[in-house]
């Protein structure tokens, strides 16, 4: 069996991947507590006050990971059935990395206006919200709306918990290269909610990087008329690069760094011959990579990133999104800020002691990644 | 510490009463299955597939309790967030007597067509939905199109949970004191969600009760020009008798059974000494029921239940939603029918070997009861 009928048949087995566990036990003596008569003194107790309810329902701990399945991985639109397998998996890792208990909640409705409304109306049901594979560019309006109209944490993942890994393994390919990411000249290739995050955390970093941003058209440039909102607003904001256009090859050309969040195999070796000393490659698309490690190495990259587990370097968002809840919940954070974000991808990239080529990030797995991301979240 | 207080206390000290726990095993070789690549592969599984989704996500075993909190317990609207803690403990109880993952959903919503909208876009997240605590007579409308446009079991517990567990414990009374249903007269105190749910039930398991409603103005009849659309319907669908008006007083004289979902005290013993040989007395107030035992026993009835565990004979919902779901679940019904109801009941009743004055209902901890009940629901 290959690793997609595995995946198949194990969630078949398991009949799901996440179930519900009592905190006490029911029996004649609490069942009136728990239950009627008892718990209608909790519902008073809790009535019109979000922070008292927290004190008496699983609210306190509790993160809604929601989806309208319209980006569904790199798999594009499978809809809210499709999206659920996704979703509790991250339940799944919440529970499993940082204690945190999270339901998958899947919507079939895809206007920006119908799941803001929807989420708004459930919302007193959670004490978080993780927002995921929702499609570019309505994703940056509905994460928007709901960070200012509720008062509580709320993410869209595939942007910050993205963008923070990325810039925790940058930071310490940095050291491994001796490079200041402000002398740098960065080559980022898709430019959805993963990418515009990804260029925005960048330059809030290092404000003198230099960005080229390069979509399915090629660079993202003044001279595009083809341009969402949202490209247009990178060139509005000066966060790229955008007096000449061209496609991948010349926006590779010096690079210093290539980030990719975009498709399988578009690297080629001949690009990344183009780039300057010592180039960093950053082949995110996933399963496969914009360009595969052994290739990249090969044609001179001086270190190598994907989102696999089976080469050094996953970035992998499992890094982040624990941990930034946890320490949301924990600290009574109710917005994820830039400064947030920033401290988290600091405190990642401190926990590799001495990055190296083949260890510019840790292992979802390594100790402590859960504590020290959540003590950035204060 | 009183009742209230220990609840509130005990809720406190536990922080909610639900957590979520993993199915398997997350760790390096588990992760690209149960996540990002492998899930992906699950995902297209299920896509658009309610169905496949159940096989490969714990939808096949997920109910939510779903409110907006207009009706919580006997204490009135308390809004999305003193609903939680009732909602949660439903989920609890699903999990403990009949092993169903079940998640408590707050809306911050209150008309039909909101609620009915928005568990709309959320119905893909599960597989059956238990409404609760919403308040008559939106609920007829929301449960019933809810029903025709969802294609999975959808519940109503505060009308056929209520409804169920009643006409169970009042077959095993008719044996006690030697009477036919068919044959009496019932006096119903209350008319919303439960109430209306009773007379209906009623009326399909014995056609030839005759049943006299009353709610706060007195008997509902067809002199009245204050009645809803729903209490209209009780008259139009002759379902009630409707001839000649009054207050509770006139409507228990020389009634066999009362049956009170209503507030506490109403009954008086004066009124019980008018009622038929052998008064049956259902006084399911909550936590206060229309009279206490001690004082209808001494006035002459018969036979008394109550909602309470302090109680013989408690009428209690617990015995009837985790076996209707379970079975529902298990069997593939995607609608529970009103012979679905009528079988729940009869099988309620029948575990009650020798029914007697102090023991007409099963206890909710007694052996045998979600087995009975999801055996009654295919």
């Amino acid at each position: 069996m290959d690793l997609n009928e595995q995946a198949v048949e194990l969630h078949k087995k398991l009949k799901g991947k996440i179930t519900t566990k009592l905190r006490g036990e029911v029996n004649a003596d609490t069942l009136k507590l728990f239950y009627s008569p008892g718990v209608g003194a909790a519902s008073k107790y809790a009535q019109n006050d979000q922070k008292k309810l927290r004190e008496v329902s699983w609210t306190n701990n509790l993160v809604a990971v929601i989806s309208d399945g319209s980006a569904v991985l790199g798999l594009g639109d499978l809809g809210p059935e499709g999206a659920m397998p996704v979703m509790e998996g991250k339940s799944m890792l919440f529970k499993h990395f940082a204690d945190i208990d999270s339901v998958p909640i899947v919507l079939n409705v895809h206007t920006a206006d119908e799941i803001v409304e929807t989420v708004k109306r459930i919302a007193p049901s959670f004490g978080g919200i993780n927002l995921e594979d929702i499609a570019a560019p309505k994703c940056f309006e509905i994460e928007e709306r709901l960070k200012a109209e509720l008062d509580m944490p709320i993410m869209h993942d595939d942007q910050h918990g993205t963008a923070i890994v990325t810039l925790a393994a940058l930071i310490n390919a940095m050291k491994v290269v001796g490079k200041n990411l402000n002398d740098c000249w960065v080559t980022m290739s898709g430019v959805g909610s993963a990418g515009v995050a990804i260029i925005k955390l960048l330059k809030l970093y290092a404000p003198k990087v230099q960005i080229l941003a390069v979509d399915s058209r090629g660079i993202i440039w003044s001279g595009r008329e083809d341009l969402n909102s949202t490209k247009q607003g990178l060139i509005d904001d000066e966060l790229i690069f955008a007096d000449a256009g061209g496609g991948l090859s010349d926006a590779m050309k010096d690079a210093d760094v290539f980030i990719g969040v975009s498709l399988a195999g578009l690297v080629k070796p001949e690009m990344v011959k183009t780039m300057a000393k010592d180039p960093i490659i950053f082949g995110l698309a996933n399963p496969v990579p914009e360009i595969m490690p052994d290739v990249a190495k090969e044609a001179g990259a001086a270190i190598v990133a994907t989102g696999r587990s089976d080469f050094p370097n996953q970035i992998n968002n499992v890094l982040g999104f624990p941990g930034i809840f946890r320490g949301a919940l924990d600290n009574g954070v109710t917005k994820i800020t830039d400064d947030h974000k920033i401290a988290a991808a600091k405190a990642l990239a401190s926990l590799v002691e001495k990055p190296s080529v083949d260890k510019i990030i840790p292992s979802p797995f390594d100790e402590g990644v859960v504590g020290a991301v959540s003590n950035a979240i204060r």
